[in-house]
């Protein structure tokens, strides 16, 4: 699911290599984990095939959102080894004054019952780790992410969870925005169904971030020096 | 190039069906139109197939973009007639102490030629029309945009321009996130490329907008009172 | 306390009238009633004068709160009695990664116990009015309180609560640049001091809000039609 | 115009220090200048007193913008020397789209002849200087500066200009809440009148920046470690 290449014609991959997109912005010195939306709603309690996942929440992704979980895993384990930051963005439950857009789009969203916005066990947050509750797809809109990193003097994101096409993309275009270095691990998020994820790596690798294998992202950043 | 749908298998729209996706936003009552990055760079001086547009601009979409000018100039007329404001998103020419992250990512976008940045004349501001000089990919990122947007009281923004998923797709999201009704009428949006093109009409249909064809979207400002 | 102009010299005020500021912004036609912190912490318990008050919460503003509170009820009855929306914008527990320059400049705002945070009676938020936890001294920074104003419609926000020199003024400030209308009833908006009170209201009326006695803001909001 | 303390009684001191504001952010280790409207419309053309340059320009502070601009040459040619970051905020010229609150509250200002807006001469921006052009009071409001901030690994703002009661204290305020570090050197900073220029002193020292005297502002960042 991560050759996401394979979703574009030869040509399509010409026109961008024309237009001159998909170059590398590098990792800095001083790296955080963004981690997205990984609660139960996202990929079911159990590790089931999607369609019977969506029988306990309909919003899950199942069994591709558990292997992204433990793709995940040594990622999550060398920032804590390192010390560096761990921010967690995620959906708290619905007031019924949340509607707006959202309600009428998805309508579904404002009805999952609470233990579906618990955070998955496996990566669950530490008491130091950063919370961030949202109501948008950016864990940067209406949040204080931005003032967060800035304290960290964070210059570099992680980004893990999901969904690809959804908030991963959404948190992705605006940290690119704020001039933050930004990684993103291929395998550690994940979407409901292939296209949307492969169409959204495309875009995020040619326009807003690194896109890389997580075992590459990893190397990449055992070799940031210690900080002093 | 606007049957996104042709892009996904039936089990993906099965799943986004179960997940509850895709439903109406609906048009409110005070519509704008928002235009992003009708510019020369986009779309070449003249009317010419993508790989020969290029070589004039290496970040032109060719005749996808003269044909989304095409689709658009009915929806201008109509907004013009009403009165309703119209919005002109768009990208001023590069200081050198703008680089960041864009300039590392696509770095030829640091060195188009003036002319590049010039308004396409088909569809050119008038007078009364709010500029909204842009740097980033949203419309709204670091802008004035949303101020304008409570001043006109303006509820639905319905778009045009390019690209689909640059910063069209950004400007959506943000939209959305702002609680704006958003309409994009299929036709009038472009990019490089059909897969990105479609991807992006879906994501955008199936959570943040009203992606519909231009003939429906026009009778739709249509029926709308006139206001009071 | 509301006479701020004492504070400043006939040379002032000259000066000020020369620049031109302090026109009106006049109201719109769909206010809503922004609450700022209006919680024991900044009031105290019981209604004592300010020093004894701070023995209680070091922050408390004591009497000078409570009369707010008085002249605020019936701006909050007219307010429910139309079904204008009503937004409580409040300080959250803190959890120990809040620290930041909040913490540096206020270490004791670090240390509240529970009780300070719990609002206070007399205004207490119902069922349909919306929360914004906020973490700066603004009720837009880093909320969705510019969201939630959309999605309703509001064209003018009322703004009582505390401090009239802290998180009041800058709320006003960013409604301001929002262009949304802003009205200050003076005797609803309080502070530890008058000095920083009067120099806050004066700010606000000159530059960014009109500032008016508590029955003229209730006459004016009377006045509005009732939504169709 | 310095001494802000004066304005304010000993009761109303010792009730701030009660309250346990005005603790010391300090200063980080990577700092940038931030100019905020330093052209002709603020000052005048030439050193006269208030009354006699807001014949030129009502907007106009006279002498004592004079005196700042004064006080802030030994702080920009230190930036200089050191390569550290200048960044100047000031206001473009008026669109008639720009109207909105700001044009109802101060109707002057949509009227300011083009020589009103230049750079005054004696602190005019250089050549790799960042240039924010503003539409509201906060330097960081609609605008890019927190990117470039971010861009920049800055992490503490020096701020001159004017009006301290204005687009200073706005762009403080915001500053504060990013988690940027902010130093006010007391003389760099002007307003039309002496009142609201200490009223704001206070209010910046008490809760959001450190205020100080340009020579120990200077001192303070002349002890700074060349950057590696």
């Amino acid at each position: 699911m991560q050759d996401w290449n394979e979703l574009f014609s030869q040509e399509e991959l010409d026109i961008y290599d024309t237009a001159g997109f998909g170059r590398k912005s590098g990792i800095g010195r001083r790296p955080a984990l963004l981690v997205i939306d990984i609660q139960y709603r996202t990929v079911g309690t159990r590790r089931l095939p999607i369609r019977e996942a969506q029988r306990e929440f309909p919003t899950a992704c199942g069994e591709r959102g558990w292997e992204a979980i433990d793709a995940l895993q040594p990622v999550m384990r060398l920032f804590r080894a390192r010390g560096w930051p761990v921010i967690y963005a995620y959906v708290a439950p619905k007031a019924k004054t949340d509607g707006g857009r959202l309600a009428q789009k998805v309508p579904a969203i404002m009805d999952i019952p609470p233990a579906g916005y618990e955070f998955v066990a496996e990566l669950a947050p530490g008491p130091s780790d950063i919370l961030i509750p949202k109501k948008h797809p950016s864990a940067f809109f209406g949040t204080a992410l931005t003032s967060h990193l800035i304290d960290l003097g964070v210059d570099t994101l992680v980004v893990g969870g999901c969904t690809t096409s959804g908030c991963v993309r959404a948190s992705v275009v605006d940290a690119f925005s704020l001039n933050f270095r930004v990684v993103v691990p291929a395998e550690c998020v994940y979407d409901r169904t292939p296209t949307p994820h492969r169409a959204n790596l495309f875009d995020m690798a040619q326009k807003y971030a690194d896109v890389m294998p997580t075992e590459q992202a990893i190397a990449a950043l055992k070799a940031l020096p210690e900080p002093a």
